[in-house]
């Protein structure tokens, strides 16, 4: 009973996920001290535990895109206001919220600034000044930066006026080649989803309504978060040639003739970390993918007074430390029962408790955060096991994102369908006919917007499942955040 | 004849360093491509070459925080006006630089807000709410992040009105804690300066007419840039309870009572790498301390058409590669002579000549981009040797710094030898009465400022340099950046 209690005290000070999905998620970022609100409306104060995760987002993402050929850079964050103008797509979508600058303490300035809410203006001004021959191409940058962009509901890592992110802008020589790379970072970020923040993702190319403001086409990966709502977790664009004839980027081709390139662009930002709660959580906390979580194995020694128990955790945490396990010893004063609720609702993966019996017996009982199972493991063999275990959760993790998304996606055939299928948290997969009106209509009267349209067209009807009309395209349509 | 007009083709588009050295700057840190200018007034581009100098310098500085128990966090840039006030000698220091956000699209604020020049206001405006008992103490964070600061006159890298940076921010319970931890982060930034760029430095403490707008006490480190002048590379603060004061921080202390935490912080930025470039370059460019440098090692294949010769060149890049080595192999279509210049102008450490006479005898021949020093090496023995050479290289960049430096650092008694030592571009060390006037009068009528008073406060005489009264504090001054 006393256990019972002590299990209970951290989940009751957390809102029940099916009652009520947003508080839980508010009451676990800010509990397991991942965020806090900035003074600033709409503004996040991202901790250390939470920036952890995001370094190892970054680490990890870093890694993948030097390894396809690009190298980071840094632009200026302020960018002159006539500049945003210059593409009329681009300037419609961003005008209305971005932060401008206008003053120098009491000075006002000639011309107003944008705090950048992307940075595609500002770095195609310098690609002009950079790119005269098709010898400079392709150029491959990228970008971590802040952005801001005022938004008028916001929720810590979902939706805030500042987060972080990266930009990927490159500039190529022809269509086809921007084009592969587009789909290149698509699959970059995929394969990033499934093997490091083990989620599963439905890929594929955005409406026209719903694009990049600029853009001649935007992919896409959508998450499904356990509330059964899309997430979109990152976008690639390919640009064609709009921005570079807009910031008249020109380069002279073997051929002599002068030539506007073409340019894609690509993100994630720290939104992802708003994924990984929203994908993996549960009632009791976080579940955090062992691949980003900052704390992979957490030791809990059991009756710590008792002689050797401590020096033995220390050694075991060492150990680990050594083989690279992100490993933590929590010797502070409290009840083992205490601290396992607490490293629980941190979405520690894995729990070591060593009492003076196991380390008689040569061992240590593990505990996986994500089946609660446990097992027996040899202290001598630690080193090699928790490394697999670890893998083993990541993979366990992915198989039920994989599974939860496919096993609610619903084939529809029209609107009270789909009603029935988005009420019960679903995505919808339907037949469209490819006019904005119908997106329209479903959005004002489903509060649905469309998500991809999948690179798998193969048609499931023949009419569209909004106006009845004869349809070819292949869509899903989901809530979303 | 042709050889000499090939060494000199990269040579003669850099300004002479001994008779325009702010132009030789220019040139070499626009011609290298480390760095370009922005639109905005001041603002500054960090290209790929410059950007990865910024990534090494950071990996290395982070170990280190992270070593000495730090997190890394991220607070919002956009700051209430109402906080810059809080603290008065600061919002004096800061306000009019500052850049000031007044409208989201057309529509304008309530409250204007500060971009931040630096964060010790809103990172405070988060302690308060965080600290609430003794048990909450130290709090040990750092931030790497872009601030703000309006400067009339900028260079790039050296002052420009955004910059990268990261700035320590720490709480502790007493007085002594703040001030050791002040210390330690000086001495972190004093080792990574010897370390890692291999630039001797001499460290102190600031007057109070220098230190940092609401510190008590400011500690900084000095380089002497190769036209004499001194260049402030970190600075470490004791910054007392002045913040926690204005913020009201308070820790529910053992004894029952409500107290205000003590507080430091501690930054350095981009100018270390205007720092490394004015303390190692020459007339052939840029010379990149090893441990920074993008490109370690390049190796230029001679005769490269001829059979066997790029693939043996691939060979021993990929074996560097694979021992650690950032490598580049420069396969284009040029001269040797014409990648040999560029590459010096670059600054690589290392040059690794492989030729087909070469290849058959088994070896390679290396040369030093600090002493031109050219050395035959077994192809065989690369991959221990060319680390070695490496870390010999900084060794010798490092003692070139330390001799420079304390070769030129001149005891001076009155204005008249003060003079002398500044016209010769050097530093002067001297008796200081330790009032403002007299650091006030020495800038007016020599342009220098006092740098540091150094911790070995024997005296050198008993007369202030300026006024003659007596005196027993012990000053630098220099020329400044």
């Amino acid at each position: 009973m006393a256990k019972q209690q002590k299990d209970n005290q951290f989940v009751k000070e957390i809102a029940d996920m099916t009652a009520d999905f947003p508080q839980w998620y508010t009451d676990v970022v800010l509990k397991t001290q991942l965020v806090d609100y900035g003074p600033v409306k709409g503004t996040m104060v991202i901790r250390p535990y939470g920036y952890e995760i995001w370094e190892h987002i970054q680490e990890e993402l870093d890694r993948r895109f030097k390894a396809t050929g690009h190298k980071n850079a840094y632009f200026p964050m302020l960018i002159p206001y006539s500049y945003l103008v210059k593409e009329a797509d681009h300037v419609e979508g961003f005008a209305p919220e971005v932060a401008l600058v206008t003053h120098i303490g009491d000075t006002p300035l000639d011309e107003k600034l944008v705090v950048r809410p992307t940075s595609e203006t500002i770095i195609c001004s310098m690609f002009a000044k950079w790119v005269q021959s098709y010898r400079d191409l392709p150029v491959l940058v990228n970008q971590w930066a802040n952005v801001v962009r005022w938004e008028k509901t916001t929720r810590p890592f979902l939706r805030t006026s500042e987060f972080l992110w990266q930009e990927g802008h490159t500039l190529h020589r022809t269509e086809e080649e921007a084009r592969e790379e587009t789909m290149r970072m698509l699959e970059v970020y995929r394969e990033f989803m499934q093997n490091v923040l083990a989620i599963d993702v439905l890929t594929g190319v955005k409406t026209e309504k719903e694009k990049f403001a600029g853009a001649v086409a935007t992919y896409s990966m959508e998450a499904m978060m356990l509330d059964g709502k899309s997430l979109q977790a990152g976008t690639s664009h390919y640009l064609g040639q709009n921005f570079a004839n807009a910031f008249e980027i020109k380069y002279l081709d073997s051929d002599g003739a002068l030539k506007n390139p073409y340019q894609t662009s690509w993100g994630v930002s720290t939104r992802l970390i708003g994924a990984l709660i929203m994908a993996h959580g549960d009632q009791r906390g976080l579940k955090l993918p062992p691949r980003v979580a900052p704390v992979q194995v957490v030791i809990v020694p059991i009756a710590y007074h008792k002689e050797g128990v401590l020096e033995k955790a220390s050694e075991v945490a060492a150990a680990l430390k050594n083989a690279g396990v992100r490993v933590e010893l929590d010797d502070r004063d409290q009840s083992p029962g205490w601290k396992f609720n607490e490293w629980e609702m941190k979405g520690v993966p894995v729990r070591i408790e060593i009492g003076p019996r196991d380390i008689e017996n040569g061992q240590a009982v593990a505990v996986r955060r994500d089946t609660h199972e446990k097992s027996i493991l040899s202290l001598d063999g630690l080193c090699e096991e928790i490394p697999a275990l670890l893998d083993e959760i990541h993979e366990n993790m992915f198989k039920q994102s994989h599974e939860f998304l496919h096993s609610r996606i619903d084939v529809c055939a029209d609107m009270n369908e789909m009603k029935v299928a988005l009420d019960k948290g679903h995505f919808v997969k339907t037949m469209w006919c490819g006019c904005r009106e119908c997106e329209d209509k479903i959005k004002a009267e489903l509060s649905a917007t469309s998500r991809v349209l999948p690179f798998d067209q193969t048609p499931i009807g023949d009419k569209c499942v909004c106006c009845g009309k004869p349809a070819s395209k292949v869509l899903y349509f989901a809530k979303s955040y």
